[in-house]
């Protein structure tokens, strides 16, 4: 048995795992969510190899061909350049070492993709606090969020990518031997399939989720036999550098090129990303980040997959306990300073105010308890700075402390919360505007960062046909409603999926709307103006790849 | 039990035995080929049908809000026109219809339109007889291929389309209970999925094969819950207007609106295709026909299946006995006058002629060896006019006439053959021309109609760089390759399939590289410039709705 066989075999029970859990969408993780699960030395290691990589140039990627050393990250939560350059090539190298590596790698067998692949994220298990830190100081995720999200989360989603990859790839025999009966004889003709992959895949990462909006992607092109260049945001390469680092290992450790995936570094002030894109030989772009040049790449006559830029709503009609509801909604609006792509930013409320078990409360005392919930969080000291993490970039920070002149009524101004860690990190809380529903110039456009709308409707209907209205014109990741009445569940279900988007209703406790879980929720349903893809549905794999027949008599 | 409940019930071990088919893709076919599988009288009725609903207003159609009855089919056999009128709708009142159907059909439970949807199909069979003559009289096809391509073939692809729609609808379930194990609790969510449909399919018919081309889309659209309209070619109305017609008083008779599968008519100097395909309701558009039109169908905001023109190749190398092979590509040349998508138009041979196991056969004598065969063929008065059947349109007839002056050497003409039953019959036979290698500007295009190109080459190699230089270039449906030499057969694969085409090794006997069976074979790879859609991957349906998912807690 070859290396590589062993890693199928070795790996099989996982596999079969991943594809029963995606095949029933219940909940599955093989990798730990919880740091404890880790080794107890795993953070201090993680602490000095951060401090080390820093003002360095990265040593772990290949380097041969570089025609030069690039970085431009700034820490967040320091406020300064953390000083890591990595390797540039020119665009042609990494087109033909990409070319060089998908020959072999197309003509590699499905079992051997996946024992190699399923073993990378293996490997990168040990490499989970670097990966915590690196996202930290690009992104300005607090740690928690940048362990599990960039760490066991992103790596479930690559494995639901490679385990809905396998079973696209195994849905046709290799081979069978067709017989039809004409009567006197048996026509007899064998035949072959196979799934050829379309091409060199280019993923193009953002500076938010730099390795949990990528390795889907990543992982769905090399499935499918395609090899795989990544171009991540300028700002945040380091996470997504280690990914590739690792990947890089394994597969040349099971005897594979390692340039079947690579890292294709760039300067904001000299992007490289629509020469990769436009490239003949590339098939195939993955991509999040603005809608602008979302609709860029999908204009290109190219099999994309996008998430782009989206409104989300939460409908707040009716409940049993206000105060639950009011503080699960604080968190999702807070959670990473609404800079989410499922952060809720527009709240929908009756005139009328909202029903609970206890009578009726006005509305504006709902605005005010929503304003109340985050404050009582963000001032919490052992619960707001983690909650909040860092605002990743200067122009997000700049809209939040704008927000308050878009216009409506001010109800609870953004401001800075001490990190009692990073005294310098760039922190701003969630502003809360008041809005009528007749402002919609204002709401019905995404305000990326801690920026809330609640506005002020008619009634649940009113609230319905705004929120509705929005997915259909600008797109959405999920919505959120409250609702106790049977009928208003189905009524608003109906509405918002026909406009392609999920609901979840009466969120509260440990359930938030921000969370997507890999092998049971669909990540983006790919139907509304907020992207094309959705991870993974059999498309996000079976677009990647042709079946292709031969008959032999 | 309700009645569509029923229709379920009845139907469903036709659908298991699909899907088990189309899942081992092993041979298939619940309607018999054969037309003395059928009733002894139905040949008799359809001819009295046929010649009772000649220039006469077609009454099998809802006439409701028509604005207008057209028709302009020529009979290619009789060539005078059929005098067939059709009910015609403002684009408008066809959208209207759509949208108040699609609203109940997306609805439906996908059992119920399964069932449904194979009844239609169980009904149609009492009109393959007529379907014959109406497809003989428009496509000019012979009569056993209009019974066959139109009648239980396209039914065969029609379930094909349901089949694999069923399965990936059931591909996530309905619901499930999520459980998080959070340590000290669990995380318990309820949640649902719906496959919501993307809305109004609009499917675009083609002259020479105005149901097998058609039913795949249409009924790819009607199982994934999206009601559809048929604008089917103005020379081609009648074959699919049954198919219509017999769709909608299945639908109606198990209580669903007739209405959610309409026939929209236009005429050639007023058409309405693109109204309808630019119309924002519509959502997904199947199409048949030119690569210009195609293109600019593919390059509309939606989502789009569509088979363009391709030139289909022979690679001549090898073979054990020379003779069978001859007449095997005679007859694939011939079938249908060359008219088929699938039929081949280019014949490479290299110079140094063809090995058998006899010796060399000289390039000369093979040349003339494929003259022979086609002259045999047609000019055997019991084979040739049922092979041929007759020209469809006046521009093929046209192009074929004038092909000897497109260069090359003229090897065998075109001539008229005489068919015994229709004296007035557009028939014309295979011209074949033979080109140096670099005639390519002659070669290198589809010349639709019964045009052989055979192509003198350097060699086997020469020969399969060119037949994928085309492939690349101008797609294909298909490639021909015969060849006793396991590495060139290896080597044409990979070389053919990396450009994604299939190849059909050594075809002789009841075996053509025409035919591409339902269940088993895919019909075009979706990867090349033919075309972007494959009969039926997943894709084919899965692209058709949207994934929704609701969580509850």
């Amino acid at each position: 048995m070859n290396t590589t066989m062993r890693l199928f075999e070795k790996h099989k029970a996982t596999l079969d795992a991943a594809i029963k859990a995606l095949t029933e969408r219940t909940y599955f993780s093989p990798y730990p969510e919880s740091p404890k699960a880790y080794a107890e030395d795993a953070d201090a290691k993680a602490k000095f190899w951060m401090s080390s990589t820093m003002n360095n140039n990265f040593q772990g990627l290949n380097n041969e061909h570089a025609n030069a050393w690039l970085g431009e990250e700034v820490s967040p939560f320091l406020q300064v350049g953390i000083g890591v350059q990595y390797p540039a090539f020119s665009v042609e190298t990494l087109i033909n070492n990409a070319q060089d590596a998908q020959s072999a790698w197309s003509k590699t067998s499905i079992d051997d993709r996946t024992g190699v692949l399923i073993e990378c994220l293996d490997q990168l298990k040990s490499r989970f606090f670097d990966i915590a830190y690196a996202t930290m100081h690009t992104t300005g995720q607090a740690f928690m969020m940048s362990f599990q999200a960039s760490g066991p989360h992103a790596s479930d989603r690559a494995l639901e990518a490679v385990a809905m990859g396998y079973r696209e790839l195994k849905s046709v025999p290799e081979q069978v031997d067709w017989i039809k009966p004409m009567g006197k004889f048996d026509l007899k003709i064998h035949k072959t399939w196979i799934p050829q992959p379309k091409g060199i895949s280019l993923v193009i990462g953002c500076s938010t989720f730099p390795i949990w909006n990528t390795v889907p992607g990543v992982f769905a092109a090399l499935i499918t036999g395609n090899a795989c260049i990544i171009k991540p945001h300028p700002k945040a390469v380091l996470p997504i550098a280690i990914v590739v680092e690792e990947l890089q290992k394994s597969l040349a450790a099971a005897g594979f090129n390692p340039k079947t995936i690579q890292l294709a570094v760039d300067k904001s002030a000299e992007p490289i990303t629509k020469l990769l894109a436009e490239h003949k030989a590339v098939k195939m772009i993955d991509y999040t980040g603005s809608s602008e040049f979302g609709n860029y790449i999908e204009s290109l006559p190219k099999t994309t997959f996008t998430e782009k830029a989206g409104v989300n709503s939460i409908i707040l009609d009716s409940v049993t306990d206000l105060k639950p509801v009011l503080g699960n909604i604080a968190f999702s609006a807070s959670l990473y300073s609404g800079q989410m792509c499922t952060a809720p930013q527009n709240i929908f409320v009756s005139k009328h105010g909202v029903q609970t078990s206890e009578g009726i409360v006005a509305y504006e005392d709902v605005v005010k308890g929503i304003a109340d919930a985050i404050t009582g969080l963000i001032d919490n000291p052992k619960a707001g700075p983690g909650t909040l993490g860092a605002i990743q970039s200067e122009a997000t920070h700049k809209r939040v402390q704008e927000a308050k002149n878009l216009g409506g009524t001010l109800i609870l101004d953004s401001k800075p919360i001490k990190n009692e860690e990073f005294a310098d990190a760039r922190i701003a809380s969630p502003v809360v505007i008041e809005l009528d529903k007749t402002q919609s110039d204002i709401f019905n456009r995404e305000c990326f960062g801690p920026i809330v709308f609640i506005i002020k409707t008619d009634g649940v209907e009113d609230s319905l046909a705004l929120a509705k209205k929005l997915v259909q014109e600008k797109g959405a990741l999920t919505c959120g409603a409250y609702t106790t009445d049977e009928t208003t569940i189905t009524r608003i279900a109906e509405e918002m999926n026909s406009a392609f988007v999920p609901v979840s209703f009466n969120f509260t406790g440990a359930g938030f709307i921000n969370s997507h879980a890999a092998f049971s929720d669909f990540h983006l349903t790919g139907g509304n103006p907020a992207g094309n893809a959705s991870f993974a549905n059999s498309e996000f794999v079976s677009k990647r790849f042709v079946w292709v027949g031969n008959r032999y008599m």
